[in-house]
């Protein structure tokens, strides 16, 4: 027999309205009332679950996790913050795996079904069209790693791409590099876009500078490995900004089979901090994304949204730092 | 009072089977009759959706992945397969973070209140306890990665530990090592139990063999490396069996840093095929384990569990196999 909230008002021997309030968020009971319902329901089993209480509140309490990679080991730390973020707020963490996905329509139909109440795009390479067509269909929905705007269309929580372009860059010719390249992701990617942007205006703004772009099929250490390996048969240049630090290391490894050193013979400098960008035996100098603060904003702005739907679509944008290891030669004095 | 699909029916000028037939994925339905519906049931806020369905079959279609470890990379093939795997199914999955988490009973608290019909645990190192709890309150439970029995009193899915150490310990013999270690995980992982007495078992068997065995604190690089870096200074083995991929590569960077060669001063061998492992420049020789098989399994057997709560519990384990790169010198003949 399933235990019920009468069971539990016997139990610590107040009345069942008193059980429910001390299940509902917000609801106005005292805290001895409280640790009474909640020892008497842990010891006869008892548990509100989500199921129950959506049908007097019409909310399921399931926040969707859009994610269309799951090579980046980025995306572990993402997952990790996602979901104790929304365990401790009593929100249910659903994953939904859009890999190699292509018709919004079609995600926006198992997101119905799926119930959820709302959505995190956490993705730098999902089309916008698919954050658009959530919104257009009234999901509450925010993009994590998506593109800074002046006049967003829909909530983005993330970093300047473009400012981070400019950090790498002034970081390469800190060190005395003249002859640099970006290295990218996938030339759809907002990402790589927003990153060349920043890099290559930064350069060419220094008339002793020159610069070359060139894009890896994916952000994968394989795409960045199998550039770097074209760059080095066609003459390379004296340092990369990757647009990702998996395109760093396949990038690394790339230079080390081909006899030459990092950073005596070439410089780089990636994307990310990934945990393998700490490995000592690889030691990447990067540049760190506040993920950490990425998804409290994000869990933040999705409840926001939850609440007031018709909240005006909102950019929360936070700083990114340059983290020195030993991929790039020493700065000039 | 909520609509139901009578309700719909009446407001579109359609048949109910219609109503139901434009809901159903793959039914037959013309384009305009299926608008007709979906005007109309955006109209009157119906939505045919896990809710609902929820209410009338006692069942959510969540079902929870149990987590408690975000840093080994392997964890983001099981999330790729886990969620197709279940989407293909038409499952919701619903991620459950419990690193951390010491207590079976508030575990199973939270797993009530998610409303799910079935769990995963995809873990070598939650206690088993945990898993008991989930089943003991007729939770169905499948544990993946879970401890081989021949009395098992869960489902359980995974490999043959004991074999990979033996495996392990026949490709260091056959390669001519005589000295070797095992370097494990943390002591009360089972996984870490059952590699170590593989391993020795087969090393103590052949006379002219020695073996020695050493524990690090968790299956992280950091913690390979810091055990490495004591066992370098106390006199290493001529090489190691590492309980895990990340283990091994934190060894190996603590050998480098030495100013020793792999596998020149020092053998490796580690276990699980991580992506990482792959990497060219890192080229570890590991046992992969058969994570497509396992999560398949996992995923089939909850849902026979699911079905069928009184099944008895079941074991199924899969092989894994040597995969031979740079960190073993060459087999002898």
């Amino acid at each position: 027999m399933k235990a019920t909230i009468k069971d539990v008002a016997l139990r610590a021997g107040v009345s069942p309205s008193a059980v429910s309030r001390a299940f509902t968020d917000g609801a106005s009971v005292s805290a001895k009332t409280r640790a009474l319902v909640t020892a008497a329901a842990q010891e006869i089993g008892y548990a509100p679950n989500a199921l129950a209480s959506s049908l007097t509140t019409g909310r399921t309490k399931l926040i969707g996790l859009i994610v269309n990679n799951f090579q980046n080991p980025l995306i572990l730390e993402v997952f990790d913050l996602f979901t104790r973020g929304l365990q401790d707020r009593g929100l249910r963490p659903l994953l939904v795996n859009l890999s190699g996905a292509v018709d919004p329509a079609a995600s926006l139909h198992m997101l119905r079904q799926y119930s959820v109440d709302g959505v995190i795009v956490a993705s730098s390479t999902l089309p916008s069209s698919f954050a658009h067509a959530f919104r257009a269909a009234q999901l509450p929905v925010v993009h994590a790693f998506g593109r800074k705007s002046t006049v967003p269309d829909v909530h983005v929580v993330g970093i300047d791409n473009m400012a981070c372009g400019q950090m790498a860059a002034q970081a390469l010719m800190q060190r005395g590099y003249q002859r640099v390249g970006f290295l990218g992701g996938p030339r759809a990617a907002t990402s790589t876009q927003d990153r060349a942007a920043g890099f290559l205006q930064a350069v060419q703004a220094a008339p002793y500078m020159s610069a070359s772009q060139s894009f890896a099929e994916n952000y994968t250490f394989a795409a960045g490995r199998a550039e770097m390996q074209r760059l080095l048969s066609a003459g390379p240049a004296e340092a990369y900004f990757c647009g990702d630090d998996l395109l760093a290391v396949g990038a690394l490894s790339a230079i080390l089979d081909a006899g030459l050193k990092v950073p005596d013979d070439i410089g780089l400098i990636g994307l990310n901090d990934m945990e393998m960008a700490r490995w000592q035996n690889i030691g990447l100098t990067t540049i760190r994304q506040p993920i950490d603060q990425i998804i409290a904003a994000a869990i933040d702005l999705v409840i926001a949204a939850i609440a007031a739907p018709d909240l005006p679509p909102e950019t929360r944008i936070f700083p990114c730092a340059l983290i020195e290891r030993q991929t790039l030669r020493p700065a000039r004095d």
